[in-house]
């Protein structure tokens, strides 16, 4: 995919009530823009990911794939808050020359999409054909249809909720204590490595596999063992791998948005706020998703006016929104034709 | 409860190959032990627990209860490594005359049954009416029971498992990379507050109770919010309470403990540990326990002869081996009588 980043020198104002001076988006396309810029497929991305789709969801983007570059522009925008381009704590702050850190303010899923319409604006796209996410990107996918439902023709929120359950904050806090524990994080330093973020992302893999999915893949070899288990290393290294290419200013500012999540803030209700999405949906659930568990997804397609419903049966829990891109590309392909 | 201490002044060595100079065991008791020293109760305590049952086992133990104080002489032993008064991290080392902290060994399972045996030893109890205990309790009752069968009329393991689940060593290893994140823990320092500990706290409540719980329990009341959630201050405040009334070190070693449980090591296997097992047993899982799922009892219970298996149905997950307390008093009671 090619890379752009565009710089709005203009005060972007959060949903918490704080102000960002000015805003830059990262972000990825590939495909080609036809002459009315209406053959989009816009895709949203989730917390630890970047706008370069082709990298993380492999399999999804190409030629006669699911995101069919013969017939789409693909593009994914980097996440307010992340540290992958966008406007985030690695940023400089205009106001101090340093950049934001600890000080960052609060952003939340709204906030993320005002800047996704900002970014459409600034290309001139008046049509999204598909706009779709995972997760946080499917919190994102759906806030906008809400704000904006003119603006696509379809809709796919896959693993993702209308409104945060108290489960998932819950998962979320303990890693931002994790986070809190950690002496860079309390002294406001960028530091490496970040104990506290390996450890919030150790705690994270637990809610995006299961039970079955630890016991078939992390199954000892060694019956004589006391400790160093096999699981032990796997989360150890899942940390490090984390935190080798994130930051946990970012990572505790990105798990604050994803509690954020309530379409019905601000409006009459969740359910009117569903209601008002007048796009062609289907709504995509993981049978065995611990952390945004298929019932979310129900809610979604029943409140969706005409919303169709899949439940992709995988055995990787939330993670196989990343990984049943078989059962993805099928549902997907047919969906949009 | 009455409550007494002994202390072994002899070497204690350890599965792990290090040995302890000497041991304290602290043990609590209520009910009238019989001239034969054959009506005891002997209750294994779970991870954060101690020996005072009445007081983390509210409804168990009295007269006419599950543990009836009328018939039976309760008995339970503060597990080796915690804080409670038998050996652990907070102890002194006889060899340097200050607290052992970070350089108390491994201990697992089997050491804490070895110590049991030395208390039972010392009490001159030949034969133990009932072993029982939850999670890491239930491990205690299964080791015991594979070492010495003759010495038990019946046993109860509850809400436990036979090994260690890579599952459950996942959990336990995400809990220490959080305690290992803390500054004080890292200096070898027994601190307070230890964010490190309230985020392990924070983590394993999520273990021990599910989505369905959380949901319920934490449904936030406000639509307006965008952080500070019911959810996170109760993470918060649970962690704090732990933190309150428990050292990091003795945390580390107890989780370790849990991960070391695997009744095949240094035997055949461990459906030949189970077998060796000739104890009236009924094994106890709790339906919606995310922890020690069903699965975990259903093998026990297979494999131990004679056994049979409640599966109580419970909204609580793991914890409801300590909330459903109707349900196992029922159970109990028919099963001794």
């Amino acid at each position: 995919m090619k890379e752009h980043r565009i710089r709005i020198e203009k005060p972007f104002e959060l949903e918490c009530g704080e102000i960002l001076p000015e805003l830059e988006i990262h972000y990825h396309y590939t495909g080609e823009l036809n002459k009315n810029k209406s053959n989009v497929i816009w895709v949203c991305h989730a917390l630890t990911a970047n706008s370069d789709v082709e990298a993380w969801w492999p399999g999804m983007v190409g030629s006669g794939l699911a995101f069919d570059t013969d017939r789409y522009f693909i593009l994914c925008a980097n996440i307010l808050g992340s540290c992958y381009g966008s406007t985030g704590p690695v940023s400089l702050n205009p106001h101090t020359g340093a950049k934001y850190g600890k000080e960052f303010p609060m952003v939340t899923v709204k906030d993320m999409v005002n800047a996704h319409q900002l970014l459409c604006d600034y290309l001139e796209i008046q049509q999204i054909q598909l706009i779709t996410g995972g997760s946080l990107g499917g919190q994102q996918a759906l806030e906008w249809a809400v704000v904006n439902p003119d603006l696509f023709a379809h809709l796919v929120p896959i693993a993702t909720n209308a409104i945060a359950s108290p489960w998932g904050i819950a998962f979320n806090e303990s890693q931002r204590m994790a986070i809190q524990a950690d002496p860079g994080f309390q002294a406001g330093q960028f530091s490496y490595p970040s104990a506290g973020l390996r450890a919030a992302r150790s705690i994270a893999l637990l809610s995006y596999r299961n039970a079955q999915t630890y016991n078939k893949t992390q199954a000892e070899t060694s019956k004589d063992k006391l400790q160093d288990f096999k699981a032990c290393s796997y989360q150890q290294y899942q940390g490090e791998k984390l935190d080798k290419r994130f930051d946990h200013f970012s990572y505790y500012t990105l798990t604050k948005a994803l509690d954020s999540q309530n379409l019905g803030r601000g409006r009459k209700s969740l359910e009117s706020a569903l209601i008002q999405i007048e796009v062609k949906t289907m709504v995509i659930g993981i049978s065995s998703d611990l952390l945004f568990p298929v019932h979310e997804q129900r809610f979604i397609a029943k409140h969706i006016p005409g919303a169709s419903l899949i439940e992709i049966d995988s055995f990787y829990g939330h993670d196989g929104f990343l990984l049943e891109v078989d059962q993805l590309t099928k549902a997907i392909t047919n969906f949009l034709n």
